[in-house]
């Protein structure tokens, strides 16, 4: 099944029909700039692989209505996963994005080696239980920290003390399987955009707020990294130019002041005030910051925060859809609320009415699920493997 | 000449062609998938048409060194336009990227009709100065304002007070002619794109500072619009929450702390403190703003709040090159020195170090010479004129 240069415009067409989902010969020929007879020809080799077929009929535009396009969903399974609190998650998609299998395997420490062993053994497993299946080779993984994707380097992930991880390398050595590392929030904001319709949404910021806080960027429908990978240091752009101390050695950066452990603070700060005992977890707080509780206070002013950083992002990127998840936004539903009752996001009205902003809990296999997206854009490698 | 479906790898090639300056057939088969024969045929296609043309040899990989192919200046022109300080610049460019002439046409009134009838003029006295060449018939056009570039309209520039302005349809039934109309901002990025090497930078963003301050957006090699046309209000970003009232209604705006007016404000108060006679102008201030003297202060404060500004956006977007430009830029050449000294942009350093900060005098051409880019652009529209 290996391609042939004349037919580069092969994986261009099962691109889009994994894109849209389903689409007709006519539909594909006007996209791609191709003749009819071009098209059909290539989507017979692809109906051959067994990667496309022939699914329900298309509205007509004149003439006989048209025969629809789909993946076949058995054509190809792709393995994604993602590092989160101590854990690999893992899960299995389909060529139609659906997916099929899931599972978690805690690493008991984190340090490079354990990390990659621990991986290594899930991803074995999975591949056992689906031995059946087609599967491509190279495997998405999400990690924390700032990771070159071109060289498989995790450079510096400071929660969990990795700097340079080679962990492409490291995995290719031990068990001979390819990988493409990503930021995890990164492949969260994928998963963002192939979980709602992409045909919606081309601009997407998705923000993970937790002990850090994150964003990953989908500019016009495709993930955005950087100019060195980056893209997304949301959490430290300043709100509070003066503000809080942060981590990273500037002051009044956004996760200073909405972090897990901002809050935290500030929660023990008005416990002290108020002369009650302190709360000793993010939880205590969020589940007690409705109106008239004793933390509503903190989360006003995280949603005060929150909406300058949003605001900034409407103003600059102009995008139609932002999507907060992670922890504290989970365990805390009025911050949604909050933060939308704020009209006014500081930004300009037109780019304002462009937007909307909405949470997620999808949950820490989100980031799973965009490493397994991932893998399924490069439709190059699909097409080239045995 | 019109483009045949079969066809549509050539405004492919074309158009990598004219980014790359010069390549080799072998080259472009590589970037592109074709086969050899395939990117041959093209090539001929191409050169039959006098749009491209061998010039040199290049660097040999083994066996005989490869002729390398260039855009013919002469092939094509095109005519970018765009309006600042109640005039129109114009210019005209080769398929190179050269500027072969330039004029400017003040405008005696800014309302819709004058603005509209000088631009046709203008357009008409340089067509017909050039009437031997092959001028593309799409003119670029950069505006102040959010501007609606799929319709053609600009939906609003306070500056100038026009509203629902549909500049298109305007200039095409008064003239018959065509443009593409973008905010002068983003067209001013894809300036600063081209006239530097395509090749070494992607992420570029464009900051003029003037009465207003406005970005423009290159993203991984293209000019990034937004969801609605309104991306690059970094003007409007909040870098002082509390800071002074902007014209948008909101408070601590870059454009209220560095913006024209507020450096005014501040000298003034500056000069009422040291009573001295107050500054009239900005370049009152500008010219006397060195270290020692009396307006270094402003300028110094200046430097700060746009630092903070530039910091949100290296961590937000990892840019390799931010270019500064406008009045306020030109017309003080310490700024760039004062931010520059900030080693420290309030972001993480790998993003840090991945980007350069220059200022650029080019003028207010810069948006006219952008606008030729723009319409340079659409190898198609070049591929399918008589």
């Amino acid at each position: 099944m290996k391609i042939q240069k004349k037919h580069s415009n092969l994986h261009k067409i099962l691109d889009i029909i994994i894109r849209k989902g389903e689409i007709s010969r006519i539909d594909l020929a006007e996209i791609t700039g191709l003749t009819r007879a071009a098209v059909g020809h290539l989507v017979d080799e692809l109906m051959s692989q067994n990667l496309i077929m022939e699914a329900g009929i298309g509205e007509a535009r004149g003439g006989r209505p048209p025969t629809l396009l789909q993946p076949v969903p058995q054509g190809c399974y792709f393995i994604g996963a993602a590092v989160f609190d101590f854990s690999w998650s893992l899960v299995m998609m389909d060529l139609s994005g659906t997916i099929i299998d899931e599972c978690t395997y805690p690493i008991s420490r984190m340090t490079p080696e354990k990390t990659v062993s621990q991986l290594i053994k899930a991803i074995k497993e999975l591949k056992d239980k689906h031995r059946d299946k087609r599967i491509l080779p190279r495997i998405g993984v999400g990690t924390p920290g700032l990771v070159d994707s071109e060289k498989g380097i995790i450079v510096s992930a400071f929660d969990v003390r990795w700097m340079n991880f080679p962990i492409a390398d490291m995995i290719k050595k031990e068990s001979g399987m390819s990988i493409r590392v990503v930021n995890r929030s990164k492949v969260s904001a994928l998963a963002s955009y192939y979980l709602h319709n992409p045909e919606n949404y081309g601009n997407i910021i998705s923000i993970v707020i937790g002990t850090g806080v994150a964003s990953g960027l989908i500019l016009d429908h495709k993930l955005y990294m950087g100019s060195s990978f980056g893209a997304g240091e949301l959490g430290h752009t300043s709100v509070i130019p003066n503000g809080p101390a942060c981590l990273c050695g500037n002051r009044g950066c956004l996760q200073a002041l909405i972090g897990e452990n901002a809050i935290l603070e500030r929660g023990q700060n008005l416990a002290r005030i108020n002369s009650v005992s302190a709360p000793e977890k993010i939880d205590d707080i969020l589940n007690q910051s409705r109106e008239g509780e004793l933390y509503h206070q903190v989360i006003t002013e995280v949603a005060e925060y929150l909406s300058i950083a949003i605001g900034n992002i409407i103003n600059l990127l102009n995008p139609d859809l932002i999507v907060l998840s992670g922890p504290v936004v989970s365990g805390c539903p009025q911050l949604l609320e909050l933060v939308s009752q704020k009209k006014n996001y500081r930004s300009m009205l037109p780019n304002q009415d462009a937007v909307k902003v909405i949470s997620s809990d999808w949950g820490i296999q989100t980031a799973a699920v965009g490493s397994a997206y991932l893998v399924r854009e490069n439709t190059r490698e699909i097409l080239s493997q045995p």
